[in-house]
């Protein structure tokens, strides 16, 4: 893994401009972006803004407060300062535009906020842009590489913490606790950020052990935990955790915005035949899927060369899963959100690219031995994918 | 401060019927539930659910996973299992509507969701029921009010990490990574839910010092901090906390899913003159809210009523921020989310009930000293507020 120099400042002008021609060939006259991470993405500054953004005219970012800070940050010439959708619709009207398709964000901005939107552009119809800016975001670049490089590094501070701390009569949400507070030292933002409105993961992840492992709780994730209670039902529990234990840390290491998945699993004393057998499983579905990714191959076929490892042994029926709560999935896209597109799941069959970042997360549940898991954030490159971190895929023994 | 024996499971049957009547007077002939915090208040069950409620009907759930784990948690009989709003359109059929308006919490669920919606109810007009939920909602119970005590008691934990670990030469995150520590181990959820779609605070809030005081940030917070970088400009920075600073700590305690809104300034070292005058005002200011809440005023008056304090006075300029950026607030409503109405600002004219929960946040800043903030959640009762936390209102001395 090659550590280069911090690269220059991205290159927001050719952000701009590439978004600009997806807005052309997708017949948008105009998009109007609020998302933190869209606006963040396109112009360095994650201050709440709306920015407007018409092809073949210099964008305009509408600070929604501190305007002096915005433009000190901000790679947009024309800063404004404004709370409303008001001035961007006036601008458009005075560039001359009367009709035509307006993209918004519909896959994270509220309802309400579509409506009053509706009324502010009333000549022109509203859009759904989400998949364009997705889309844009999808490869990254060799400031956003190292920015996840980085990111991914936040897992050897956890790991050691695990390895120090990690001991029988601790409480689950003992070792989040201890995490916690490694990862805040070392520069996590201690948010991670989903797309999906209604998602939501604690800072330190996911802190599960034991019989926990098994019980799949929540949306879209599998080795879940319980949480403290109904109210957020996953993550670290009071469960203490005991000798012989098996335990699973799954988390979005966020520094300056970039969100590396990963997860590894620990043995609370020393690992049986069987967990040996489970992990070395995992390994290879990793394996398999890592091997499998090269640009052009549709992302389903990444969890395909995965399944073909288990698939008519006794653990097929524990990939992803068990009974009737099973993922046809082996990962999914990261960046500035944990979730980004493309899912490497049946039915996605978006071309893999060089630049993707892809979080590679095979797993073995099942209420008999709880859960084996190993998850990587890997790059698709021309050769192949790379896996950014540097702490063993392996199964470690604490405690 | 009366620490009351658990209450009894909440009465999830009269929110229920409570949320039916406001349905029926509102003119709604059903409304779909999508927020988990919503859901939550309705039913008991933080698991991502659809919730129909059409008046005079049983309300059916519809768990997006793990059905079973629904059934065993909800106040509700009939659980059924689905991921999508076909069949909730069903059943709404099957009962024989054939039009009018039904609800949703277009304050949350994204634009795609609601013109989905509008195609499954084609027939039906889709409207804004968020006031509503809302508004069941700030009134508190005897349950929540518990909770909300016991969340508000997390800040004693804090207070005593505070008062033992900070020290000059420590950076923010330093502390924010004791007070995340500290809280994680007392139950703290470690994250704190905003209603405002794009809101979002560490979750050991914002820890700021020194000089950082007055650089206001974000959006609708005022002694924010700077954070690590551009990515999340607000919360704990590097910067290094020194002797004589003050520094801030803002957040929300949420246990089991309530959130106290709490904060206390802390000099680093002695109060000088100055501090000490700033603190006295803030605590005037503070008082002065308290003792005008009781129920039947106008939320604005609170405000009113601190504002008085200062008005004429050196301080006036520096209320609730300085130059550009002041707010016109000095609270909210607090409880499953950190920001709910009312808002304790000018224009807001909700008359205070029984059973609300209040942040009440008077704060000065100025570039010259930085600032000096004091927060606390009160219940309103009949005769007045209560403060619910049992940490002094008092400026403190650490290191």
């Amino acid at each position: 893994m090659s550590q280069a120099q911090e690269p220059e400042r991205p290159d927001y002008a050719r952000r701009q401009a590439r978004f600009e021609t997806a807005l052309v060939e997708s017949g948008f006259v105009a998009a109007i972006l609020l998302d933190r991470r869209n606006v963040f993405y396109l112009t360095g500054t994650g201050q709440p803004c709306i920015l407007l953004v018409v092809p073949n005219h210099p964008p305009i970012l509408y600070a929604r407060r501190v305007a002096a800070w915005v433009r000190s940050e901000a790679a947009v010439e024309r800063v404004e300062q404004a709370a409303s959708l008001r001035p961007a619709a006036g601008r458009v009207r005075e560039l001359g535009l009367k009709r035509g398709r307006i993209g918004l964000e519909l896959d994270v901005i509220p309802g309400r906020l579509y409506l009053k939107a509706r009324e502010s552009f009333a000549e022109f119809e509203i859009d759904d842009v989400s998949s364009m800016i997705l889309g844009a975001r999808m490869t990254k670049d060799a400031f956003e590489q190292h920015q996840l490089r980085r990111s991914a590094a936040l897992f050897d501070r956890l790991h050691e913490t695990v390895l120090e701390s990690l001991r029988p009569g601790m409480r689950e949400i003992d070792v989040a606790a201890e995490v916690s507070r490694a990862l805040r030292r070392a520069g996590h933002e201690n948010i991670s950020f989903y797309r999906r409105w209604d998602a939501c993961i604690q800072p330190e992840g996911l802190v599960v052990s034991g019989s926990n492992l098994a019980r799949i709780s929540g949306l879209a994730m599998t080795v879940t935990g319980v949480g403290l209670g109904p109210a957020l039902p996953w993550g670290a529990s009071e469960r203490i955790v005991q000798k012989g234990d098996l335990l699973v840390i799954d988390l979005g290491l966020n520094r300056a915005g970039y969100q590396a998945d990963m997860s590894r699993t620990y043995v609370v004393g020393r690992a049986d035949k069987l967990t040996r057998e489970l992990f070395e499983v995992v390994l290879a579905c990793q394996q398999a899927a890592i091997d499998a990714i090269k640009p052009g191959i549709p992302a389903e076929d990444v969890y395909a060369a995965a399944l073909r490892v288990v698939i008519g042994t006794r653990w097929e029926g524990h990939f992803q899963g068990y009974g009737t709560e099973r993922g046809r999935y082996i990962g999914h896209g990261v960046g500035l959100d944990l979730d980004e597109p493309p899912v490497l799941a049946v039915g996605d069959t978006t071309r893999l690219r060089v630049g993707m970042a892809l979080a590679i997360e095979p797993k073995l549940i099942g209420p008999e031995f709880g859960a084996v898991q190993l998850e990587d954030t890997v790059f698709v490159h021309d050769g192949g994918a790379e896996v950014i971190s540097a702490v063993p895929r392996a199964l470690f023994e604490v405690g």
